[in-house]
């Protein structure tokens, strides 16, 4: 019998409630145990604000974006007393362990927590698919699928009317969703951070294109794309907002004119934005969420602290949570080639 | 037999194809005669630009958004010698007359050369569903239901994190869009153009929905919401873009961080945009293109030059131009009402 | 201050939750009322088992398919005592008036209950589109759009194996779906019930076909298609199922192997079936319902009882329940006509 | 410079254009080589019929379902003279070597070409996802999403009306389609090939979930599915088809029936056919198909016949054929086991 607690961190992701379910069901039918669902990520840890989640609480969720925990993202360590906090609601409520559901900076301070004696599973989170130690993660493949539609949508608008169309779409760091949208999508071109663009060479390319008579292109960059250092180009920070978050780069938003100044090819702007969070988990992302409870609720039970439940090569394995909280993992050469086979 | 030039005018809108591909299906199989395409609108009406149109060239062309023969904003009338071009494409062609689709600005045009004597049968096509004179256009279903796919999807991600979202969509002049896809998405608000907003207003609503514990909000903003005049707000004029289309609002992109100072809600913005215009066409624009496409051949077979097709209580009619092409058509006070009944 | 009972009678249908969440909106913020909604259709009213219905237990059921009361095609005229077991329901819980969300049948009990006294509302719900007192009702919209989905699908698997696809799609006496579907799907052809098949014109179109070169046919059958009488096919009777309803056709599996037989062509049937019930409602037909569902509660307000809600042009109008039960509507000829412009 | 032939054999797959488009792709832009595409697999190889493959050809097929090559069961191995006559296409159209896209028996066929001399790459389609050389294929992803998306549509309908619906999914040898949207979609209960079912467990777990007030079941059923042998319940054999064909189970209107005996639950079908192979492949089969199609360029190129291009753990790879081309992969243990944590 085990005593669970489970909680969602960080920004949400297509399939989180997928994983609450299949922890809980593991847990309540198989594991003979119970689970508490703390709200609005570590906050809730810390303020001993949670609902008791059974099988009957979580039925119809499966197929539903976002969390019916809610998120947030305040973590223990930022908070004062947070280590505390958290200590003080798991002996309250009486919990063998918890199960973090979070991105790079959520499962840090799950192995913090570890650390610090605190019995931890970690199930990675990232709709950027940038955490190092699993191949993939939920929520990957929605955002893909959400951004490949609008693409698949953008086409035809930009042949009737001959135009450039900019989709600018997650990925602060790395360009996997830029790249995978961007090939399922047949984009002109795929501008990621990982690989400073030249403003000249991409209005060549467009120029080019349009010798050959191809008046139309989509250009999907990622939004932490940049333009190479000493380059022909400079943007502007776009800053913070008054919650300390980055504000989403709108490199879309700065790139169009000048493309439109150099080229003289009318280019408009889609960014895609909250759109890539929100909506039903794709049916990839489901089964993926739910081995990921699954998992992790046997992890728990078996006792294996301060481990991540990761996939690699088709299998579920456990990675340690040390390892798991590393640099953003980059867009494979392989696949970024791949890209670059269809440019214009 | 007939022999007839078919064009599309103005905005690209889900259902083109489905038109031009209804006009050659009967003109060709039942009406005995001939139709070819004219490129990128009026421009290559003037310019003799055109593809022979054949029921084996139109395959395939149903599901597809945009326009097989491009469209532009040109017109005869704002070109010089543009009224004789016309004439004289139509006469090197041997045409009996022209079937223009396209929006109230496309229709004006075809209306003036119906007065200058040029057979003309006109199809509206207007996304925005502005136009008068038919109860509806294609395009407009589609648009609803590409906005409302959208609002479905920003609910969970506004849920998971206590959030206001701003979902701009389309309506320079009437809020047909934003009411319907507000309706069916379940919106918190709807901001039109026929009713021009009271931020304070606004804000008092989400704090009292805020008082009842609904901290997640949806407010649909056409782009041509305006602030009432003499109000707490005032916005800048976006201006027009350097091919003097005046620039998308940017409505909800002004509001968002009025409303996060007065209330202090996190308020995050999603702009539409061109995904509004592109994909598949819903198989209710797909039908009533295809209705449309038919009866413009038919009329034209008719020799009922100088009108234009439309639908009113399920049944297909046929207008004077000179009548279709009016004041925008505003939302209906009922619908508008149904609207409010879900207000906050 | 209005007290009502609400009811889902008869086949589900996409919009009953939409129109359930409006009546209660509607009554709750507006009309100072209350609604308690029964079980299981006219079921549920005799054996007075409900839940009241608040705003808040109507949150999220929008875009949800199927209905929150449940169904059944149980009647109090089919059921011993059942007029005084509704009678003593309503008084029991003291409702002024009862809103019946149903069909043809469904409604013809809602006519008689208010023959005999009964204060009742009635709203169309017919995924078949058959009720000839109003222009279409919800569900109808959702059915097409996920028939022509399907159909959309099959195009490139039959071009790919030069096949004969039959899609049977609902539709017992009218071919609504059918011709919808069969139009916004591009189909061959179309059969319905109102225009009994001849299967040798069938087959003689297919090899008509196949002569220019097009290998690939999707006939989309309603379920209720007949061959002709006297003709040169007769089909068996797929009879009643234990609970005695009739059977679903089963055409498509019975045409296939004649029109394999008679032509040689490989032919394969897809039988969408429940599909055609399920899903979440297209924003049409959440406007569609929503619309229903305010304009009953408004119609119970006033004491328009024995009414129906309805709309034509537009236009949300009541007439008499005795005039909404009628002869099923069928397919309109100029529609009929525009699909057979498209046939092989 | 490399002159590449490539077919499509088999049944049809979402994901084979998007293989052709990138074969042609890598060799006319990045190996300055050429491209035919024999029509309907080994058909046209034999019959030597094909067309030139170019890079404005493939446009526009990425998102199509299907394959524009056509395809066929037929193989030279099982036509008189077959292996010759493929010999002498290749060498009257100069091929370097072949591009086979195909299942099982297509690869084996491919194998005993390369054995015979003929230079062959493979690349591996097969929907059911039963080809053990590769971690995954194509057309599997948007099966499974088709299936699910079916899935979630019944499950409104199931609970409106208190029944059971049986979903039959592809799946003759093994359950991977039945496994992944049963989990995906929530299902009650997943019937497999790998493991047969007792009917008397079906039914009682049915039962069990009535007693516990879950009225509304939904079972997935792949076609392949078989009672355990001396079981309660023994199956008919449904026979081949005039063309050989096996015919598609039926399984689910064979259980349905007991399933209403036994219980007395209303228990409906829903067989999916062939709505699972149409359809635009997802964003995650349209990457694969593209990577497999650049890779199977690139081995042409550097001559490694006899290979087929697989994935494991996110990587492209190469393998010989003769490996690649063995029993059909099971469904793997441990995704078997989530699935059953979610039963009933």
């Amino acid at each position: 019998m085990v005593r669970l607690g489970v909680l969602t961190s960080g920004g949400d992701c297509p399939g989180l409630n997928a994983v609450i379910r299949a922890v809980v069901r593991k847990v309540e039918r198989h594991l003979d145990g119970t689970v508490i669902g703390f709200h609005d990520g570590y906050q809730g840890l810390m303020e001993d604000r949670y609902d008791v989640l059974t099988i009957d609480r979580c039925r119809g969720i499966l197929p539903k974006g976002g969390t019916i925990l809610g998120t947030s993202r305040h973590q223990p360590y930022g908070t004062p007393d947070g280590v505390e906090r958290v200590r003080a609601t798991m002996s309250r409520r009486g919990l063998d362990g918890l199960v973090v559901i979070g991105g790079n900076g959520s499962l840090g301070a799950a192995r913090d927590l570890g650390e610090d004696g605190i019995p931890v599973v970690g199930v990675p989170k990232t709709i950027d698919n940038d955490l190092g130690a699993t191949e993939v993660t939920f929520g990957f493949d929605t955002a893909v699928a959400t951004a490949t539609d609008a693409i698949d949508r953008l086409h035809t608008t930009a042949e009737s009317h001959d135009r450039v169309m900019l989709v600018e779409v997650m990925g602060r760091h790395v360009g996997h969703i830029a790249t995978w949208s961007g090939i399922a999508g047949g984009a002109t071109m795929i501008l990621v951070p990982e690989e400073p663009f030249d403003i000249v060479e991409v209005c060549d390319t467009l120029r080019r294109r349009h010798q050959q008579g191809r008046y139309a292109s989509i250009v999907v960059v990622a939004e932490g794309a940049v333009p190479v250092e000493g380059g022909d180009l400079s943007l502007p920070d776009p800053g913070v907002d008054q919650f300390g978050h980055q504000r989403l780069g709108g490199i879309a938003h700065l790139l169009a004119p000048e493309i439109e100044d150099r080229t003289g090819f009318e280019t408009k702007v889609v960014v895609l934005g909250y759109l890539q969070r929100g909506g039903s988990p794709t049916a990839t992302d489901r089964v993926l969420a739910s081995r990921f409870g699954v998992a992790a609720a046997e992890t728990a039970a078996d006792g294996e602290w301060g481990t991540m439940v990761a996939i690699r090569a088709g299998r579920i394995i456990r990675v340690p949570l040390h390892e798991a909280v590393a640099e953003p993992k980059q867009v494979a050469r392989d696949i970024h080639d791949v890209g670059k086979v269809f440019f214009a």
